[in-house]
């Protein structure tokens, strides 16, 4: 059997819902899948990483409580994406902390999909995990998987 | 942690090397792969579901060293299919068995992608795995992961 443990890439985001600094439900429902159907009770054998990509806002009409009167403004802005990306991943690393796996998570920005692509080939995990709805032929979630 | 086991339905075929009815070159890798990073030494949680779809042999191109003068012919043909699939499914089972992982295999005929989806859709496997070579941005291996 594999004596190196099996690295396992999930990729996560925030809810929809408006100041809500939460998992989506299609990353929990990703996280919870990996260690219930994958990782089950071998958490040794196991490392997960959790990138968080965040889309940078361009128009900041999806920020209707912010008015940008100064450049302080976006900083403050990019202060608080900062910070609602980091209760994210807090979530995680306290899940996995409790269940006892290895992990690590990042946040980096732009283009989720480019992203993700980026980091695969950069870190070459085992195995991607991407939470998402009703894609193709298989409903609720499909998830892309990799190997080397 | 779950207390049912995950089941994983790997998508079998044969090697392209004619007379040979050994497995490819990818479903070997994802077999391997499968028990490498995902099962690992946690055999008794997990269940293997082999699928091996055989594509109608439409006109009989391909078997170029058969003459087909009556209907035993293609009796004979068939025949011959189902003994080069039982070939594959056994050497699955056996590595299986040798590994101590509880598995199941069987034959259907169709194309591939859409008896895939049907058998898929019916056990619904936790988890599929299906080698290929040099889908999209990710080279080497590209599988399809579901869950339910």
């Amino acid at each position: 059997m594999a004596e190196e443990v099996t690295r396992v890439m999930v990729a996560v985001n925030e809810s929809s819902m408006k100041g809500y600094p939460h998992p989506s439900i299609s990353s929990k429902g990703a996280f919870e899948w990996t260690i219930n159907k994958i990782v089950r009770n071998n958490v040794s054998a196991f490392n997960l990483l959790f990138l968080h990509v965040q889309v940078p806002d361009e128009d900041g009409f999806n920020d209707m409580d912010s008015i940008y009167a100064s450049p302080d403004d976006f900083k403050n802005m990019n202060q608080r994406d900062r910070i609602r990306g980091v209760h994210l991943l807090e979530y995680f690393v306290n899940r996995c902390h409790e269940i006892g796996v290895v992990c690590q998570a990042w946040i980096m920005k732009g283009d989720p999909k480019e992203v993700i692509c980026h980091e695969v080939k950069r870190l070459r995990p085992d195995l991607l995990v991407v939470g998402s709805r009703g894609l193709g032929p298989f409903q609720k979630y499909v998830q892309l998987l990799y190997f080397l």
